[in-house]
């Protein structure tokens, strides 16, 4: 599925370019016939409708109707350098950020739909932030794309120099930074949380020259611990990470375990998953290809378990539970989350789509720890030692 | 009667030392005739009651009764070294501990009493964190107070000389911190949460002297505005301030406001009172006094909000508005307060007495904003731009 799903997102991306390039309906009908099939056909019909629903519009136009709202920037200009991986990335990331939404919406009992927020950033760029609030399944969900352009303070460039980035010492650099990234919380404790990021990063080297590179991951955060579960989605992770590179799965599920990890409590956030930044190999087509791999694989990792817990009953302690959970995933958030403290210090950012990312409610209670043989207990054993789940 | 409280507090101090000067009840009772009156004869009378609990108790003994734990520092090295300002400080903050824990509790309905937590630290030092959770009156009172010896790493040390301290780069240094800090969330929104710290700190300098400061403060986070209680609880402030210092009181609220300051947001964190750090002038001794000036104005600053507004009628509005601002304390308190930050990454820290700041609930709702003319939106009116209350 991992595998189908992924040469979906791959060929859509092509079909934009493809439409670009032929100017014509009937000219899609031939590449339909190309043996691009049924992955292709959508996004081809997708265009062609866009075209019929305004027949004032001359010339190709990209179908932007999927999306939550208009790619930030502008269509044409996507369309017209389609080789720029500025563009591509944005093109994934707004595709996954809509079948996302989507399918979430889809778990929600009464109807339930994401808001959403179109922003620009007065220093370049902006982003969309899809919000859904109170809803009956989900407590708060919140999908964010950005795109942005600026100028990187020297505190983030000295902090690119510690991860071993050869940029110029004391300056500010140019930089452009486009991602997805989602959490989302949902009200049944039964249900665990998810969270993922993909983003594509180029900021100007020492010599002048532009250095690129992609990160991200995907990550889940159960209040009550199912080993089936926790199987599911790492195996979906690693099937997605398999396609790349045999070595992908274990080296970043092991880097996600270190990653999120709480120090102060010596515990882990959730059960991990994968986490990974600085890919520039083996070039950057493999490297799109991967991310968009992990990107595709999020809606099949995680929406069979909402859809299996999500009707299950629960009383209050396990609400309470969950709460001071939350807890915890604020402390991780807010204290040594590297993406949301780069997004707080950098100048006019919009802070509200950073912080979407905490819960509706959290808890903290002074010298809370459960019983150990109880079901939060076993919980707490994964979380001090992560393990092995696939 | 910030002044009458000044005073009692240092009489009682001085009171230890001459207690052990003098080794005998007898001559207790010609201290009594000295002159210091009432405020070291409330001393001297636990002094004395303490050898009359234990009658086998040889020679003087420090009546430990009225703390909430036993001292950090054994009871008979603090008074043997009467003079060692770390032995000075450590009373004073043991006497503020147990004041301000016994003034809360006497405001709760049913008895509710503070949970009381002696723990020490294997790397030297310990502390006493008394909390009292789930009262009528507070949610989440948690009053803490620490005399921990070791080892600054590096990057604290760095951190210091940012600040212009003449520490040695690069290195490990010595250090000695003691401090008392409480944060107190009531269950009633027209209760305002109020937090202060006061603390003495000792380390080595460059040529291997050593080097003291003091830094504290006190500060109100209203949930509604009451103009008549800012008033009071800034003038309570000012008069401790107004003691030692003219200049204090204008200097030291400017530079809370300044750091209070949730600067993702552009709005303070309440409404400020006083804040100061490095203050090593004009004398040990001075400085010493002022601090216990401030520390002892918290409970006249404070205990009146609380009785005045403890029992006022709220709805869920105003429960849910008082849990949105309390987010916002978490986001401050992770994210900006320099004493959490410094406490989560000194090693062997005890994160549960860092994190009783903490509420015990909070809410983030994404893109939430009062309306302007609502009580909601005339506090963060004042939030957005500091005011002066005297």
């Amino acid at each position: 599925m991992n595998a189908l799903r992924h040469t979906i997102s791959l060929v859509s991306l092509g079909t934009f370019q493809l439409v670009r390039r032929t100017r014509g309906p009937h000219v899609r009908g031939f590449l339909l016939g190309t043996g691009l099939g049924l992955a292709s056909f959508s996004a081809v019909t997708y265009a062609h409708s866009a075209e019929a629903v305004d027949p004032k519009v001359k010339g190709v136009q990209m179908d932007t109707s999927r999306f939550m709202a208009e790619p930030i920037t502008d269509s044409k200009a996507l369309l017209a350098d389609k080789e720029n991986m500025r563009h591509r990335m944005e093109i994934l990331i707004m595709e996954i950020q809509a079948e996302f939404c989507r399918a979430l919406e889809a778990e929600e009992n009464c109807g339930q739909k994401f808001k959403v927020d179109r922003w620009e950033r007065p220093e370049g760029g902006g982003g969309i932030t899809c919000v859904l609030q109170d809803g009956d399944v989900f407590e708060k969900a919140g999908v964010n794309i950005s795109v942005v352009t600026g100028s990187l303070p020297p505190a983030a460039v000295q902090q690119m120099r510690a991860r071993g980035k050869n940029l110029k010492e004391g300056a500010s650099l140019p930089f452009f930074a486009s991602g997805v990234s989602a959490v989302i919380h949902p009200r049944n404790p039964h249900v665990p949380t998810i969270h993922f990021n993909y983003r594509y990063f180029e900021v100007e080297t020492a010599k002048g020259e532009k250095q690129w590179w992609f990160g991200g991951g995907t990550d889940l955060t159960p209040y009550y611990l199912c080993e089936k579960d926790a199987s599911h989605f790492h195996q979906t992770l690693k099937s997605a990470c398999d396609e790349h590179d045999a070595t992908y799965y274990p080296r970043f599920k092991k880097w996600c375990d270190d990653y999120f990890r709480i120090k102060h409590r010596n515990e882990s956030r959730g059960i991990g998953g994968i986490f990974f930044d600085d890919i520039d190999s083996p070039n950057q087509e493999a490297a799109f290809n991967f991310v968009s791999s992990c990107a595709k694989a999020v809606i099949p990792s995680y929406v069979p378990l909402v859809r299996k817990h999500k009707n299950r009953e629960y009383g209050n302690n396990e609400r309470q539970w969950q709460l001071l959970r939350r807890g915890r995933y604020v402390e991780f958030n807010l204290i040594y989350d590297r993406g949301t403290k780069f997004g707080l210090y950098t100048p006019g950012a919009r802070y509200e789509s950073i912080l979407m990312s905490l819960p509706l409610h959290a808890r903290w209670e002074y010298m809370h720890e459960p019983k150990s043989q109880s079901e939060e207990g076993k919980l707490m054993k994964v979380l001090k030692n992560p393990k092995d789940w696939v």
